[in-house]
């Protein structure tokens, strides 16, 4: 498992838009992923509030990478498609995406999903994904 | 129309993420909105090409805003769901977002949007949404 | 509880498509309901396995009534859209069609969905859902 | 293209489901597909209008059948997942469903479907998807 945490690690950091919306990698294990984000302005959308964008976008990288856990070791990921259903107006300080393979096939790995905000150490779920992602042979 | 643009213009620049990832609101009529995303290393993801998570926040708010053209005037909109796929790697300079109005009810619009890159002129295809976006009383 | 069973009872016997798929309702708690289905020919895709509109056929039945036991007494739910993701051959004999209550709000409902299928009582997961669910006022 | 067209014709035949549901399968061009249902109350829901299941099952058979249309010849599809919109009540006598390939790939096709019910010759938009269909070898 420490080669595919530090395998994550690196893909994380090569990612500009994590940088850019303030994101931190804080859990990996086999099948499952967190990223923090931070509430900021620059992340929002019209009424001050994370826009659904920047809350996908952690989320995104939070399937993906949950699905690298279980892809074989010559293969990348890419994001074939989702679905998030927004549940509630993303307003608080810290955001945690959590990222988890539902099932995983040879071409296909299916995830899901999920945001939350934490106030006072309470987690209130805010949105939730459904992911396909496929496996491609890192030379492909 | 132009009090619909104008009040929509307004929106975007108060969303602070459309500025982080230098977003620029290109076109507004009723029931399409156009969005354009310049490629830039902060909106990256780990290859270099731009992020899912970037493609779907310009799609979001080109949908949305193309909903608002539909609402009534009292009204504000905030996305329930949406549904992306991408059909390529998100390679090239210029990416135009277009979200489309399929069919407006009392309390919830659909829209369908898409993202093509721009490369001398021609646009490919990148990605395709199917969103849910619901109105709600301004002062709700 | 007895009185939203019974309530679902008579919605389901009421739904034509689920006698006609053979479609049995085996479960109401709140916020969760169950369906059985039973392998048939009638049901089939071309390779003889449940065709995928059957199998999201009870899902979707399963998640509109696990969001009718959180609504208001005087509504009525009806299914704004859905989205499933089809993650093994559905072969076998016997199907069960779990919807579940993720979050209710005033106006909608997301529920998550899954199917398995159930050999010698070990349940294999076949398909999964994610779906968005509306209140309508019985009269509206 | 007659090919393809007797191919298709003979799998959908091949598909029980669409026999119970009273399915016809009426236009076969490149990459677009249609199928006809109609209304009936064994497809009903407790409302008595077709149960969005019965409107998912024509367009996914519809999205597939025109995925094949641009599949390798060794190859068939299989849909790994969809989303739908359902967009006005399912109120009518003549529903048509209408699946469309928007972009194909080696391995992957993403197709959208509308179904429209007809009232005097006029389609009614009643819902709309969004799919993804994988092509697999025949053989393997």
């Amino acid at each position: 498992m420490s080669s595919i945490r530090s395998r994550i690690e690196a893909s994380f950091n090569a990612q500009g838009l994590m940088s850019t919306l303030g994101a931190e990698l804080v859990h990996v294990e086999e099948g499952e992923v967190h990223i923090l984000l931070h509430s900021d302005t620059k992340l929002s959308q019209q009424h001050g509030f994370a826009h659904a964008g920047a809350i996908t976008s952690v989320l995104d990288s939070a399937c993906g990478y949950a699905a690298l856990t279980k892809a074989p070791e010559d293969h990348e990921v890419v994001t074939v498609e989702f679905k998030v259903n927004f549940v509630r107006p993303a307003v608080g300080q810290r955001f945690v995406a959590i990222g988890r393979v539902r099932t995983s096939g040879r071409t296909l790995t299916v995830c899901t999903g999920e945001v939350s905000v934490y106030m006072e150490n309470q987690p209130t779920l805010v949105a939730i994904m459904q992911a396909t992602i496929m496996h491609v042979r890192r030379d492909a």
